[in-house]
């Protein structure tokens, strides 16, 4: 990996040293939470100090918080506890992530489908009309998409749902870490974190819920995390979550300096003819979404990751296929689905990368264009 | 820590060097699986590396390995999928972990408690009679007990549950990386093992199906684990979790030598008055259950721990609290279930530690037994 340069921060963000150090320092440690030895108790206050630093991420307390094995077990966790509290009826975001749409599918429920527009964004007017006429909602809608890094007016949503008696849930994993998130000002009732998309390491992750909730055990056993998640907890993963969240957390005016970097790349791309996804709307400060017709994303990933730089077609979260952009398609163009691709950066991200970015893709557009002449 | 000596393996295994470098080595790679560029496939080879080296410590192939976020969640999955195959009772060993038990007791199917004997085995002729007389059934028995340490005849139940057309699963969370273990032998549907047990990263397990059973997903989303298990895969726990088994295979007679020096903790606690549980079974090398009438579970605990040696009072998986031992009232000695506790090495133990533990036990039992004399 010497001398490549990695944008795909969205997919699984280099984890920040303080994270590998406090991974570390758990590893060395030993002991379960559970026992009351010495060893036991130093490992249930790594947990507990973590769990309150995870906590202040999103401005909540650390017991809103339940730990769990990453983003798609917390969203799992939130919509089953929704289901089980007697909603009639789920609502999905047209482009949530895959961890909520196959949740919200297999749940049995009847699913209902909410529009984006063009720039990306749900419409709260479809939203009210909605909860106006249907059952009792489980409404979802992510806080920033992972795709487009568009952000998604939540708090309004959350009001909405609040007068109607609905159940609020925020998939949060691509924003936690990248822009400030206040839990409270969000007022939803369950929101999901994901340490990796922040610096953290893989395989953790946490549902933060409100008080007035109630979270249904998914996973049966010795009882952890107050009967919410058996099985013994991941003490390395959860303290190298809660070093993760406390970089991030002074670290979000340094990311948002991406924002500038990302621009200039955004404007060299659509000086090429390219076009970027969800620009009329607020975005993650590092998250560059866009289309090149005529020139596949899988090409465009190739051609880059040959020359060292790591980007991303659409989501990593299916068997490594390229397929066409859900996303790209819900926002009304699925003349792009199969042509775009997404660059974040993150904590370790520098200008120079982003420029880097630019010239080894305007570099093999060039090429790919030249071809294409040649041909016709 | 310093100067500490750790006996309590069962709980939490000290983290084996090569797997704590594994887990460094993934953190510092970055990558998500899924992602097709080269950070992408170097994380996708690191997990099929440690897929394949999981599979070998139980003498299966990668095929057959699903990668989950513990022991807990494999037993999930596991009883989920019999549960989905249509399987019309539940037979649980009495000795069970809470994983299993909460589980099947969860299920909404009738449970039968499958009784063991004085020394903890599980009678065998009382399951041919209940597989005789019962609908179709899924039959849950461990490897080895987490606080006895005894080994059940599972091979011999499988034959009796494969010729009554049930499904075996099988708890091997504590015999993994213990004692040799051969899947094909011990003809299982489903087994699970957990890293954290046998050095490797809490957060990660593994479940074995054979190729006759089909797994159903309990997580949706991404589709990863072949649509088994959604979720970005936990890269760093996983790869720890290889490498720690493939050490554990190498170290297993390096293991079986502690039964001579557990035998000999045993033979000084005998000799003072204490019981050892499951004696007359065949046992893991490195457990020893005993009981000491008169002398508190939580009291041997807290005084070993005062002296730096951690051992524990049977289970470690509720809220820290110590409660009357299930295992040990299992076995038909509901007096030595509150006076019973569990040693435990592991591949860092020595004779010496063990040796120790003996002589600070002692001494605490000489005082507390001094007490309650000057008390009479």
């Amino acid at each position: 990996m010497n001398e490549s340069i990695y944008l795909d921060y969205n997919a699984s963000a280099r984890v920040r040293p303080e994270a590998a150090g406090a991974v570390a320092a758990a590893l060395a440690a030993v002991g379960n939470p559970s026992s009351v030895h010495a060893a036991g108790r130093a490992a249930r206050a790594a947990v507990e100090t973590a769990r309150a630093d995870i906590a202040a991420l999103v401005g909540a307390v650390a017991g809103d918080v339940t730990l769990v094995g990453g983003g798609t077990e917390g969203n799992a966790l939130g919509i089953a506890s929704a289901v089980a509290d007697g909603v009639g009826q789920i609502v999905v975001g047209a482009t949530e992530h895959e961890a909520v749409v196959e949740t919200a599918a297999a749940s049995g429920l009847p699913v209902e489908v909410w529009p984006v527009n063009g720039a990306g964004l749900a419409d709260l007017d479809w939203l009210a009309r909605c909860l106006a006429q249907g059952p009792r909602a489980l409404v979802c809608l992510m806080l920033a998409n992972n795709e487009t890094g568009v952000i998604q007016p939540v708090a309004q949503a959350s009001a909405l749902v609040r007068e109607a008696g609905g159940w609020m849930h925020v998939d949060a994993v691509q924003a936690a870490g990248k822009i400030p998130v206040d839990f409270a000002a969000l007022d939803a009732d369950t929101l999901v974190m994901a340490a990796h998309k922040l610096g953290g390491p893989q395989g953790v992750g946490a549902l933060v819920a409100h008080g007035r909730v109630t979270l249904t055990r998914q996973v049966h056993g010795g009882g952890q995390e107050r009967g919410r998640r058996s099985g013994t907890e991941n003490v390395p993963g959860i303290a190298g979550f809660g070093a993760a969240a406390l970089a991030a957390l002074a670290d979000l005016p340094s990311l948002a300096i991406q924002a500038a970097w990302r621009d200039a790349l955004a404007v060299r791309i659509e000086d090429a003819g390219g076009e970027v996804l969800g620009k009329a709307a607020p975005r993650l400060p590092q998250t560059l979404c866009f289309a090149m017709p005529g020139f596949a994303s899988d090409l465009q990933v190739m051609n880059l990751d040959l020359a060292g730089v790591m980007i991303s077609a659409g989501a990593a979260c299916s068997s490594g296929k390229v397929k066409p952009s859900r996303i790209v398609e819900a926002m009304g163009r699925p003349d792009l689905a199969t042509v775009s691709v997404r660059v974040s950066g993150g904590w370790a991200s520098t200008e120079q990368d982003w420029k880097r970015c630019g010239d080894v893709w305007l570099e093999a557009h060039e090429r790919h264009a030249a071809r294409r002449r040649r041909v016709a």
